[in-house]
């Protein structure tokens, strides 16, 4: 067990009071896995000591830690840092905590949700291009180039989805971003700029994307949670609330309840942003595997009055290590985002733009997508049916139709899913605890990844599952 | 000539009072190149009724474009968009303002600035190690993997930037960005976290890197322009000065006047950093090809408080293409970097970080520079004499003694640069107006790239340049 010392608790520059300073810099520490996973921190009285603060400010630092899941403390025990709490990536499990090479690794364990099968990428062709693009690379395109992405390409990216989600826009309104983080992150600055801090309100899904959440914090936003249902967000269900300035929603595939959001509702938060003049970010992160069917149109194509950014990535239909997102603008926000895109240059480097170019116009994007479809579409089967069948009554299952990943409700809302998590990765498996991603009542799951799990090892992973619902349960 | 209608006047989203959004939404236009170098404005009568504005609110925002070198207007004639005001890269020409493929083209023009010799690009390399690290990609390195770099890059980087530039630090201090600029942005807007707007004063150099300056003013920081003279940047020119939260400087290569900061200068910046608690954001972006002996070393090498960020990028020793550029940060900024980082993902592409370990390794990247140097070196003196001797006693040269590019401060300060610098992209060259790099009182001259002008061509380059400011002159 790891106990930190007090001279290791970093106090952040200029950043305000005293106890945000604290909490700031003991979650960095946590998120930067300096403090991993069970290390034990000095208790208030000494680290109010060695620091020189008042020992209420130490204990409001950590009870803030604790509310955010950050630390674990009982009474009489020291704290300690929680088990799985930095925001990791989408479904990807916590990393630094545990040593580099063993938290890549731990990317490849079976029912890590947020990740492709990642042995499953296409090196040979993506090698084979990114070469032929380089040697042939014309002087011209190395230089600072456009900004906004190597001609072309917005049009091929543009034609997929037009096509595959319904995205209706023009050419300029196309963006590149290495990630869809940092593209909610430059559109969530971008709208709320001007509005003093904690002043707009972003509406979020609760249960959510906790990444997301803590970026909209970042950028000024205070965070109304909006509950998740079977049709997926469900404003009505909150009778006073403030006009938002922006709402960040999951339409096609709820992160991480796994349902896709009904007509009447996306015509619903259409129109409260219309009304509001807030902006919709629609994340579409995991859309292109669907295995009953067409999915639902993506929430910009039936847009009219122009409110919603449109947010799409390669990181779970080919692989996060490609670092290409794309972001579809509303004419407003252009200006704006056109002249930050230029202020900060290009963000995506040439070679990759021209090697997912040829990728897309030869045809490899969509073979990629008709060849994995199939192989996940069988892992989530077997995945369900093993699950259903150890688990029985114990869980109830997320809807499973489509993306890398289902949700695994537990039935009895005492069980810690945060140790439930904790005890499958010792066995090798790598599901997030669900509970950790509300913002208001937390219920208690598993998300599990499907995209690494061949389906022989189905039973045995549901039954790992099962063993520890049933040791946690007793 | 083009004129613009008043409906395509955008009106930024939740941008605060009128004057603003439409200075704002002008600016967009201009920096996106919407509105054209050359385009007339409506008059501020006609803006005003169609918009519905008072004439007093546009003439304002007319006004601040003006005399932010966005618009030219004389008495009794319509305004007008000048012809090089975006913010284009560092010494990067107007682009987007005279059609995309033109544009691209133009970075190869003589004489354009801060671009290297594209055309030396290392493609065959470059594209054999992109293609090997692809074929041979372990699954495991294709995730999320570690947001702040890949494995052993850090260490490689670090251990060149020792060398070269005396770069004190330890792995876990370097992050890798896209380019220098959003390194900038991303430091920028943490260190001044929690302050009001404008609250935070940033020191900058006049003449300076007017992309850098815009990117601090968005952070929120009020800019103080400090002049820069043989030595670098003079502290001791502004006696009543509010303390600094963060000072932007290029100490190695001044930009745009190529002056070395002497040792006495870095040490005063140095301490006044100390004593104000700033970050000194150190720019050191074009520092590898030296023409008489060792560079000074970086200023970060001799911060003995942990005050300096040092900024290096790929940009000019190889291309702006490649888009990568890394951070060595102070202790005190790590935590809220790494979280940062950690929240938004990295931002490099996994292949291109794989290919240039590769690269540096191989020992590809000490070639490169020990190529090029004496080419440039060619470059630049063939210039420097053919300039002498065509310009004579109409212009003073900056120092040239390393680096891409060099000054020529006209003598005659009544010569309008912006003029020159158009009327020789007309004839084929790319040089920028050191006016448009000026804060306080503007000198007029050429910013001039020297790495693309074979030295045969340096005779016609400075009959052009000696031809523009004899008919400006007369």
């Amino acid at each position: 067990m790891v106990e930190i010392q007090p001279a290791l608790v970093p106090m952040n520059r200029g950043a305000g009071d005293l106890e945000g300073q604290l909490y700031r810099g003991l979650r960095s520490r946590i998120l930067g896995g300096a403090l991993a996973a069970g290390a034990r921190l000095p208790s208030t009285r000494q680290l109010a000591t060695s620091l020189g603060l008042a020992r209420s400010t130490v204990v409001s630092a950590y009870e803030r830690l604790q509310a955010e899941g950050y630390l674990e403390s009982s009474a009489g025990r020291a704290s300690r840092v929680a088990p799985i709490a930095r925001p990791a990536v989408r479904g990807s499990p916590a990393r630094r905590s545990i040593g580099r090479s063993k938290a890549v690794e731990s990317e490849l364990l079976p029912l890590t949700p947020g990740v492709p099968d990642l042995a499953s990428f296409p090196s040979a062709v993506w090698g084979r291009l990114l070469a032929a693009r380089a040697r042939r690379m014309p002087a011209a395109d190395l230089g600072y180039g456009a900004p906004l992405g190597l001609p072309g390409l917005t049009e091929a990216i543009l034609a997929h989805i037009a096509v595959s989600r319904g995205v209706v826009a023009e050419p300029d309104q196309l963006v590149l971003f290495p990630s869809t983080r940092s593209a909610i992150a430059l559109l969530a600055r971008l709208a709320l700029r001007g509005q003093p801090a904690g002043a707009a309100q972003a509406w979020v899904e609760d249960p959510g994307y906790t990444n997301a959440q803590q970026i909209l914090r970042e950028a000024g936003a205070t965070l109304l949670p909006v509950p998740v249902d079977e049709a997926g967000m469900d404003i009505g269900k909150v009778p006073h609330r403030p006009p938002p300035s922006l709402i960040y929603v999951t339409p096609s595939h709820q992160y991480p309840a796994g349902v896709t959001m009904s007509l009447a509702r996306r015509l619903q938060v259409l129109e409260v942003a219309r009304q509001s003049g807030a902006l919709i970010l629609e994340d579409d992160y995991d859309s292109e595997f669907q295995f009953d069917g067409r999915p639902v149109a993506a929430l910009q194509g039936i847009d009219q009055a122009g409110v919603v950014a449109y947010i799409g990535t390669l990181s779970k239909v080919l692989a996060p290590g490609v670092r290409l997102a794309y972001a579809v603008l509303p004419r407003s926000l252009l200006p704006a985002v056109q002249m930050a895109v230029a202020l900060q240059g290009m963000a995506v480097a040439i070679h990759i733009q021209a090697a997912f170019l040829d990728f897309l116009r030869d045809g490899h994007f969509r073979a990629h997508i008709r060849r994995m479809t199939p192989l996940y579409a069988a892992r989530m089967a077997a995945f369900r049916e093993a699950v259903q069948s150890a688990c029985g009554p114990h869980v109830r299952l997320g809807p499973g139709t489509g993306g890398l990943q289902i949700p695994i409700w537990f039935e009895d809302e005492r069980i810690d899913d945060r140790a439930a998590a904790l005890a499958l990765q010792q066995r090798g498996y790598g599901p997030q605890p669900l509970s950790a991603m509300h913002l208001g009542a937390a219920r208690p799951g598993l998300l599990c990844g499907i995209a690494m799990l061949q389906p022989e090892r189905a039973g045995a992973a549901a039954a790992a599952i099962a063993a520890v619902i049933t040791g946690n349960a007793s």
